[in-house]
């Protein structure tokens, strides 16, 4: 068959891949399940996407059953999509062709920490917070936090970041090397723990974000970073976005090295207050973190206050007590589910976009008037030294008319930023969901990336049918 | 025929362009050159390899032009390589197959700076210093600082780096999207100006550092960084390398935001009181450069004293005054030239290499006395906060003897730092001089490099004979 949108193919279409799975019954045994429950479970996404299972799930205890799995679907021309916790938001963990669903969960060894040099290798399953309750007390930590407890390997996957990014990089920028398994079964290594190479091309960097088309990370070697000495953390209220965004680019501008810089936008405010029974005041708010000696983090936050009060920016309260800094930053850290609690029943559908820093007050204004025509709520939160934000809409996903609606609001989204010269996707990747915009971002680069995908996996059974639609081989 | 080691194909057995040089002629007229003089001056190169030149030279004005000669000679299969200002290192722009030399120098446009955003979009013609210059009176800068006056396209190929790179990152850091031109001649963008993203496949990381053997950028956009406020410089000497390693160890896991931390050996220091007439404690010194606001240079001075106090370092001077740091800094910026002082009729031959932290002062400190034992004079200068360092191989090149026993000091530290987990080069790339070692770092690894060379430039005319020996085809 041909290329097929992933939505339409029913089960009477999917090959059939009953001697693939009695083979892997063979090698496996009880590591594999084909039950309905399990297979759904493992196909579960936290989109308005319909839930697509695999055939069957492989919960995998080393490199080498990955390895073997992945030697025995290749054969056979079976899709492999590898699953982490299943904190992925745009359909990346669905099977939209069925296959088998490797499950890293198991492998979740933290290896080889190297204080020395600042650098750990773990196991794909191990989580951020797992990663970092390990290196409690050791003085380093790992920085990068999307909102979930996400497995590193998915964060590879997805090429993920979130709050602490505009200091310390996305996982881009903090993954020194990766163990990976190919379509055919190879076990191979993309770097090494030196901190730069100018040795080949960079396998790394094509690996990090390529949701698992490309290869199944089985060992992650990661930088680590120093625990500051002080932390300094704040808010400060702004009569409008525009403000806020104008100050977080002046921070930007003069390399203040802040560690956070978040924006949650009115709504968002309000939800917090609601949900947490505060009394922030109702405007655009900025909350901050510096990091650094004490010394430093005082100056930091004696520049921040003159930066923000040239746009009319108030309260700013801060504090380096970890109690005191809690307790600001609960807002921010409650912001999901504050938001949630606007309309208990609906569904929250989490999208994000990233533009130039220069276009971030524009781009946001117009996204929450665009919100607000459209009659639905959607609270804005955004990691905006980055240019990024995400906004949650909340939606009744039994009502399609709301579906159609926010998917329209997303793709406007998605489109002005684009126009913007930014990006559909700060940091949530492509998936299933932003499909459609590949086209308006990158034109005919796509042509370049699909004939990687198709040099590096020619059976195409590495999470066919994400980031584009894919024609599979019906030939089982 | 097939693959054929670089240096033994001889004129008889090069395949005959001159259909496709009559194409180009009529393409491009005066632009095109077929001067011996100047093809001998496009293959030159700062190595011990021999120079070979291309069949033509072709002086490009723009993208198209670019675009045009990829696709003339993709119709014929003859090969193109594109040249800056021919700094590299490892016989990157040697033609061992023949072919066209594409000059990009008139290429030298800055095409947009974004205050804003700390952006700047170059043609890949523009220098290093040509960007700074130009960026004087903007309080920004422009970081990656390899020795030579490189090309920013030639930059983005190698993978460049330098003495920020510490502080600031590399190429691969500070590049946030190219326009290239592909194998077939199209045109096409690898990113856009967000300061992240998650759509798809890292083309842009994979472009950086390929040498020129998956497509020739035409434009380049990159990150730009305040100049601070303060800047403080300074030295300081040690009783031996291990001692100096061991404060960069601890600078770096101290995560003091240091901008610059160099490492010259005793040979070194020697070498640049000769030059420059200085009378430096000749011992393992590190040079020093801290970026910030004036309290925080001073207590990272601080801070630092304290370290190197922990390891015997003395005589630390230091100061904010930028005559006088540049009087600290001038044996540093005259190292390569007091380094070849010690053997005048000599070619310097510059190696590097790179490996963890941990294991710097051990590998710093077997390659020195590994050169020693060979009798050779070969310095050491290292940008040892990223764990990189170069020794200047001075060499008769006359004298085969010499070169092999070169050649071999080589050869023993890359293994040497590929065993340390390291990396055959950190900066310079592989172009000719490193291949032999590409198995030993990459193992199979090397199998998916292949891959993608192949799905991108299916008919091998992009830069061969580099980072690999190629087969190509001999049906011009």
């Amino acid at each position: 068959m041909s290329s097929l949108p992933n939505s339409i193919m029913n089960d009477s279409m999917k090959p059939d891949y009953s001697t693939a799975i009695a083979d892997l019954k063979i090698r496996f045994g009880q590591q594999l399940s084909t039950n309905t429950a399990v297979c759904e479970q493992h196909g579960h996404t936290m989109t308005w996407l319909a839930n697509q299972p695999p055939d069957a799930v492989l919960t995998v205890q080393d490199k080498h059953d990955v390895a073997a799995a992945v030697e025995i679907c290749n054969q056979h021309h079976m899709p492999v999509i590898a699953f982490g916790i299943g904190s992925s938001l745009e359909g990346q963990l669905n099977a939209p062709f069925g296959g088998l669903c490797i499950d890293m969960h198991a492998m979740d060894a933290i290896l080889q920490v190297n204080n020395e040099d600042l650098t750990v290798t773990v196991q794909p399953g191990v989580t951020r917070e797992q990663l970092n309750h390990y290196l409690r007390d050791t003085g380093l930590f790992f920085p990068i936090d999307p909102g979930a407890n996400a497995s590193i390997g998915g964060m590879v996957a997805t090429r993920a970041s979130g709050t602490n990014a505009v200091r310390y990089g996305t996982m881009k920028d903090v993954v020194l090397a990766l163990e990976v398994v190919t379509a055919n079964g190879d076990i191979v290594r993309t770097g090494t723990r030196a901190k730069k190479s100018a040795a080949g091309y960079d396998l790394t960097r094509l690996m990090i974000g390529s949701e698992g088309t490309l290869g199944i990370v089985t060992e992650i070697t990661l930088k680590l970073f120093g625990i500051s000495e002080c932390i300094g953390s704040g808010i400060c209220h702004f009569p409008t976005i525009e403000d806020a965004c104008q100050a977080v680019m002046l921070t930007i501008q003069m390399c203040l090295p802040i560690a956070r810089i978040e924006l949650l936008d009115a709504l968002q405010i309000k939800a917090c207050n609601q949900y947490d029974n505060l009394s922030l005041t109702e405007t655009p708010t900025l909350f901050v973190e510096f990091h650094g000696t004490e010394a430093s983090v005082q100056e930091q936050a004696q520049i921040f206050t003159e930066i923000i009060e040239e746009f009319g920016g108030k309260d700013f309260s801060w504090d380096t007590n970890e109690a005191e800094r809690k307790r600001l930053w609960q807002a921010r850290h409650n912001a999901y589910h504050a938001s949630s609690a606007l309309r208990p029943k609906a569904s929250a559908l989490s999208t994000d976009a990233c533009v130039p820093i220069s276009r971030l007050a524009e781009c946001v204004s117009e996204t929450a008037k665009d919100i607000e025509a459209s009659g639905m709520i959607g609270p804005i939160v955004g990691h905006v030294g980055d240019g990024n934000f995400h906004v949650l809409l909340l939606v009744d996903t039994d009502n399609p008319t709301e579906i159609a609606t926010a998917e329209d609001i997303i793709g406007r989204l998605a489109k002005r930023a684009i126009e913007m010269d930014g990006t559909c996707t700060g940091e949530h990747g492509i998936g299933q969901g932003k499909q459609k915009y590949m086209q308006q971002e990158h034109g005919n680069a796509l042509v370049l990336m699909q004939a990687i995908k198709a040099a590096l996996d020619p059976n195409n059974i590495l999470n066919p049918g994400k980031i584009w639609p894919h024609p599979i081989s019906a030939s089982a």
